[in-house]
């Protein structure tokens, strides 16, 4: 049993008299049944999840988990390790697209170092966190979703090689050829791509043996990813829904749905990216991105892109007359 | 010749040393290149439109057109005609999707009347429009461009019955079977469908022998069409770009691509709805949507759900340190 296991054992339902009121309002709104379609849906999802029958967008935030990897060593990024950092730094400086992002749509943005010059084991050779690390890393997760006073999240990351993580993740529930999960990343060459899948592969070997989801993702996850999961967790439990980002976002909180098929359900996917296993990875998970638009950054950049669409389709209902508000009740 | 014509003959370019100089800070930004894809796309496009190395959305605005039409006697819409005439009220009050969504996005939103109560004839049996109506519809368009303060404009409109006309307006263009245009607007069941794809068959008939583009458009279009034609011209005048909405919106501004290819190049397609023929059309205008949520409201509401994008987007580039800024000039 770890933290993370113990929380995730324990996961509330959304507020279902919540969920049909708004969406009662929503079918009552001035506009004709439907209009809205999916949108409709995602305001519906946030009362549920935010546990109001008004649900809003007022005072979002990004927790952007940082860094760094083994299996960098291996040769499968374009940037160097201390690229984390530098973009850690960045990020706290409000420099980053990410802060760019964040500012343009109303939302805060704290970066969380759990692991930048401090990097995971290289995952071709032994467990990239050991048991106390990976509690650690819950811990820290936990405590950031507490000083947090939010109302929709959104979850990114920054690490250098930590697609090659992620692949590794996607990889090991999907079976099959590892190699489909293995895109370029921040743009790697097919030298590299070639050393990424082969470390993917190794990886998997390594662990054949490993079963339970939460051990696969300390086996050959990264710090920033299960920082990503437990937060993923905490919010679960605080009444916070999510927005998820990309690849790296996604294959972090995979394991959670294996182990629970509902844990994600108060996550919404922000986008699909131009990683070509990140829409392997939704289909999985049955969840529509919000939208498909080639971004392939990370930072939680997809993630606050869709925010204000959250937004819009919480104003959609809530600040919208019914038809007996315009035109007084039916007789 | 009309007032629509004219303007329409003297086209602004964009301004080409404002968009190498964004294109230059996109490549340029702490991100992998290209790492944004198409949105660093959209910030030079917006840097060209607006005329400026600094793109920005700091005053957005939608204009909502609304006008009724005479084609509604047919029974081509599941709504009555004074529903055009309550949803002006409520767009005025502040009431409707519109204002919901751009109030969260942070955007006025102007109603111009060019014809409510005040239905165009029937498009079956005559021109929709006198030359006399449409220039008056055309001169109310541009000076309500011409009273915004905006740098971003996304058009809307309401008209009960104008799916028809945006239908037999593309159907004019497009040649072949006029009815894969005609989808069911508000929602309109089997019988009235019916009677919309006769309507539209008819309309086309009478004008067999038309070919000035803006003349299909004064025959088988709309007040509303017409003034948010109108205002795409105008707009392009005054330097500010625009975001398309649904169907309707870009059935108005397909004539004007037809008359001038380059015409629509200061427009992006917020979305892409759930009215069949949208999709076809944006195509024939090789404008891919920002958005693909199956909405089908219109009021703006599709192009207004974009806006967001567009603002990030320029945020994107011009709120995020270069690398020589961030690490200082490589020596």
């Amino acid at each position: 049993m770890s933290l993370l296991s113990d929380r995730l054992a324990d996961l509330p339902a959304p507020d279902e008299a919540a969920r049909a009121e708004t969406r009662s309002r929503a079918d009552s709104v001035l506009r004709p049944a439907g209009a809205l379609a999916w949108l409709d849906d995602i305001a519906v999802w946030k009362a549920g999840w935010q546990r109001t029958p008004t649900p809003t967008v007022s005072h979002p935030a990004a927790l952007v988990f940082a860094g760094d990897h083994g299996v960098a060593a291996a040769g499968v990024s374009s940037y160097p390790s201390d690229v984390t950092a530098a973009m850690l730094d960045a990020t706290r400086e409000g420099r980053a697209t990410i802060n760019a992002f964040a500012d343009a749509a109303g939302a805060t943005v704290t970066a969380v170092d759990v692991g930048v010059g401090r990097p995971t084991a290289d995952m071709r050779h032994e467990p990239a966190l050991t048991a106390e690390r990976f509690d650690e890393i819950t811990a820290t997760a936990f405590a950031a979703v507490d000083d947090l006073d939010t109302d929709l999240l959104v979850l990114g990351e920054l690490g250098i090689g930590n697609t090659t993580a992620a692949a590794a993740i996607a990889a090991a529930f999907a079976g099959g050829d590892a190699t489909v999960w293995v895109g370029r990343g921040t743009g790697i060459d097919d030298a590299g791509l070639d050393r990424k899948r082969s470390a993917v592969q190794e990886s998997l070997r390594r662990i054949a043996g490993v079963v339970d989801p939460l051990e696969i993702l300390r086996e050959v996850g990264g710090s920033e990813l299960v920082g990503m999961a437990a937060a993923a967790v905490a919010a679960r439990h605080r009444s916070i829904p999510i927005i998820l980002d990309g690849y790296i976002c996604t294959a972090a909180v995979l394991p959670l749905h294996v182990a629970e098929p509902t844990a994600l359900d108060h996550c919404v996917a922000g986008h699909c990216s131009a990683e070509p296993g990140h829409r392997l990875l939704l289909d999985r998970l049955e969840k529509r991105p919000l939208l498909d638009l080639d971004m392939r950054l990370g930072e939680g950049s997809g993630g606050m892109a869709a925010l204000p669409l959250v937004k819009l389709a919480c104003a959609g209902v809530v600040g919208v007359a019914t038809f007996d508000e315009w035109f007084g009740p039916a007789v």
